[in-house]
C-alpha cells in the first residue's frame, strides 16, 4: 500500500542541531547530511543547516551544504560541539507560524532536529502545528544526549563519548588521589539521570580503586548518610574519590545543588546546573567539618564532558552517524507511504539480544513522542542495594557503548 | 683526576616523588629506576622506592623495586600521577637526622627525589644536612611540575602533557561556547607563573577561535579591565572564552583566588589553591553583574590537568624518562669524582640553539640549589602588550612540547 504524503510537495531539507552540544553530534549532522546527499536530487533539493537550532529559521540564518565529501564529513563528525550551534528554545504557535512561512519560501518539506527530549519536544510541536496548518512536513528528530536519558533509547548519541571522558577523568583522579590522600570530590554532569555518574565505575581497574562512592539523581541523598559513607571509606582505603551528580536530590525530590546555581532558566523549564562549582564546594565543606577529614578537594568535570576532543568513542561515532542516516531513510519512508514510518518520528536504538557478550545495536523509526518532553532514569537494576554505587549489571551494559580506555599500571 | 666519593661507601637507592603528580611524573621514575637497572650492580644495589617521598622513609615504607622489565617500566611510565605516592613535607634538621638513620641501617647511598621547587628545596636541606652530618650520601633532584617554572629549566617534565590537556580543553569548550553563546570562563591551575594558562592560546585553529581573553599571574588583573576586555570581546566575536589563572593577583600582588580557597597550606607555605570552583563563580558573577552579559558559565579545570590518562605528550615523557637517567648518569659522575656533577644536583633542562624549527632539548648537571626554592615567571616576550594575551613567540615555544592534538573542523 502506498501512499504519496503531502510531503512530497517540496524537497528541499532544514536539518538542525538543538540543546546540549555533545562530541559526536555532528556525527547525526553528518549522516544527515551524507543520507540525503547520497539518496540523490530526485528525493532531496537543497541542504540547509539552520544555525543556532529553530532560532536560525526565525531569524534565516543557514549554512547550505553543497557538494560533501567524505572527508569533509568524517573531519566535521570527528569535531566535538554543534558545528551549526545551537539553543535551547520551545517553540510557541506564534513561532511554528513564522517556520512555516520561511519554509514555505524555501520549499522545505522535510525537518531533521537533533537533540534531547525537549529538542525532540520542540520539533514534536513543530510538526504537530504543521499538521494543524495542513503544511506538508515530515519531521525526524535525531538522538543525541550526553545523559543518556530518552525513553525511545537503550542508549544515545552522545553517552559513550561523555562516559569515556568521565571514566577517564576517574581514573586519573584516582590515582591522583592515591598519591595525596584525603578525600576526593568529584561532580559529574546529569540533571535528572545517573547513567553519567555511573560511567565513574568503569575507572575500577585495580583493587582499592575509586570511585569510592557514587551518588546518583535516582537515590534521596542525605547529608548525615554521605557524611558516614566518607568516613567509612576512608577507613578502608584510607582515602575516598566520590562521584557525585550535579542532579542529586533530598528525600522530597528538592535538587541539593539548584540553590547555588542562580536559579537560571531555559525555555523548557530547566535550571542551570553546570557551570558551576558550587555543589562540590558545598559538599567539600560538609567533609571538612562533619567527617573529619582533613585534606578535601572537590572538582566539577563541567563542560569539558561533552567537548573534550580526542576520546570520541568509536561505537558512539558509528552510531550517531547510523542515527542521521536512519532518520533520513525514514523520512523517506514515510514521504513514499511506508506505514512503518511515522510522518513525525524519531529513531529508536535498542540493544539487540544478541549472542552472550556481543554487543549489537538496532535502529528503528518510532512516533517522536517517545523521546520527546520525560526523561527516563536510570534502571534499578544499575544501582546497588546499598544506594551509592552500581552494580556489575550497569557496567556490562556501558562497556560496549564506552569504548577503549587508556591502560593503567600501578606497583 | 678521580676522586673515590664518599658515597661510595654504601650503594643503595632510594628514590621518591613528592609535591603535586603529572602525567609523566612515573616516566622520570622509571628513567631513575632502569638507569640504575643498567648500571648494574657494580654501581647500585638495592632499588628502594619510598612511598609518599620523605614521609616514606621517616615511616620505613618502600616499594622494592627488583628485576624492572622495560614493559613494566613503560606501562608505570604511560600511567598518570605518581605511582610511589607523594607528599608536601619541608623535613627539619631533626626530619634529617631520622632520615640518615634509615638511610644508614639501609646502606643508602643515593637519594633521587622527584618533584617541583619545594621539592628540589627539601632535597636541597636533606643532602645540605647530610654534609654537615659527614653521611656520605649523593642527593639529586629529577625536575617535574606542570607550572614549568623552575628557575634550573627552558622547561619541565609534566608541563607538556598538561598544556596538551589545556589546549584541547579549550579547544572543545571554544566549539561549545560557539554553539551555545554568552561568556565562558575556565581556570587554569599554575599558582606562581602562567605557562600553563598561556597554553590555552595553542587551542586556537580557525579564525575568530577562543580563548579571546587569558590571564596570567604576572599581569595585575583589575576588576575594571576585566569588564572592559569582556564586553569588547563580546562585540568583537559575539561570545567569549575566558582563560584565567587560578594565580591572578591584584597591582598589590595580592591573589584573587586564595580569599576563596580556605586558607590551608602546606609546609612549604604554599596557600591552597585548587580543588574548589569559587574563584571561576566569583569571576561569573562580576561578568553577570557587570558586564551585562546573560549566560555566563565557569568551570574550573582541576587536578584532571595533571592527572588525565590518555593525553600525554610524546616528548614530555621521553623528556621526563630522560631526565631520570640523567639523574643517574650525574649521580655515578659525582660518586666517581667527575668535577662536572655536583653530589648535590638537580637535572637542568635547556633548549638547543638547533637549526631554525628543529627543537632539541638538552639535559645538564647543575647545582641543586638552582631549582630549589624561587620559581621564575613567564618571560616578558611571551606577554602580550595588551596584558590579556601571549605572543606569538610563546606560541612557537610551546608547541614542540605540547605535541599532538585533535584535527578540528568546522563549517
Amino acid at each position: 500500500m502506498k501512499k504519496k504524503n503531502a510531503g512530497s510537495k517540496f524537497n528541499n531539507v532544514v536539518v538542525a542541531q538543538s540543546g546540549g552540544p555533545s562530541m559526536v553530534i555532528n556525527g547525526s549532522l553528518m549522516g544527515v547530511v551524507c543520507g540525503c546527499r547520497d539518496a540523490g536530487k530526485k528525493h532531496f533539493g537543497k541542504i540547509l543547516g539552520a544555525r543556532h537550532g529553530i532560532a536560525g529559521i526565525l531569524g534565516r540564518d543557514y549554512h547550505e551544504f553543497g557538494k560533501v565529501t567524505d572527508d569533509e564529513a568524517i573531519a566535521i563528525a570527528r569535531t566535538p560541539s554543534s558545528a551549526l550551534g545551537s539553543c535551547r528554545l520551545k517553540p510557541t504557535a506564534e513561532d511554528c507560524r513564522k517556520i512555516f512561512e520561511e519554509f514555505k519560501r524555501l520549499e522545505v518539506g522535510y525537518f531533521f532536529y537533533i537533540g534531547g527530549n525537549d529538542s525532540a519536544d520542540a520539533a514534536r510541536i513543530v510538526a504537530e502545528e504543521a499538521e494543524k496548518d495542513g503544511y506538508p512536513l515530515v519531521v525526524y528528530h535525531v538522538p543525541k544526549t550526553i545523559d543518556c536519558d530518552l525513553r525511545s533509547c537503550d542508549h544515545t548519541p552522545g553517552y559513550g563519548s561523555a562516559a569515556n571522558f568521565v571514566a577517564r577523568a576517574f581514573m586519573g583522579d584516582d590515582l591522583d588521589n592515591r598519591a595525596l590522600g584525603g578525600c576526593k570530590i568529584d561532580v559529574v554532569m546529569g540533571r535528572d539521570a545517573g547513567f553519567l555518574t555511573a560511567a565513574s565505575a568503569l575507572a575500577r581497574t585495580y583493587k582499592g580503586a575509586g570511585p569510592h562512592l557514587i551518588y546518583l539523581p535516582e537515590v534521596p541523598f542525605s547529608v548525615e548518610g554521605f557524611v558516614k559513607d566518607v568516613q567509612a571509606a576512608m577507613k578502608k582505603h584510607g582515602r575516598c574519590v566520590v562521584a557525585v551528580s550535579e542532579g542529586i536530590r533530598d528525600k522530597k525530590g528538592v535538587s541539593i545543588g539548584a540553590q547555588f546555581a542562580g536559579g537560571e532558566k531555559d525555555s523548557h523549564g530547566n535550571v542551570q546546573m553546570s557551570g558551576t562549582g558550587a555543589l562540590g564546594d558545598h559538599l567539600a565543606k560538609i567533609v571538612k567539618a562533619r567527617a573529619g577529614v582533613k585534606r578535601v578537594r572537590a572538582d566539577t568535570f563541567g563542560y569539558l564532558q561533552r567537548s573534550f576532543p580526542g576520546v570520541q568513542s568509536a561505537s558512539d561515532l558509528q552510531e550517531a552517524l547510523t542515527a542521521g542516516g536512519m532518520a533520513v531513510a525514514c523520512a523517506l519512508g514515510a514521504a513514499s507511504g511506508n506505514a512503518e514510518c511515522p510522518t513525525k518520528g524519531t529513531i529508536g536504538i535498542q540493544r539487540k539480544k544478541a549472542a552472550k557478550g556481543a554487543y549489537e545495536a538496532e535502529f528503528l523509526p518510532l512516533p517522536i513522542q517517545d523521546a520527546a518532553k520525560y526523561t527516563r532514569s536510570l534502571p534499578k537494576n544499575f544501582i546497588a542495594k546499598n544506594g551509592h554505587d552500581v552494580t556489575s549489571a550497569f557496567v556490562e551494559w556501558a562497556k560496549p557503548l564506552v569504548g577503549e580506555l587508556p591502560p593503567i599500571a600501578v606497583l
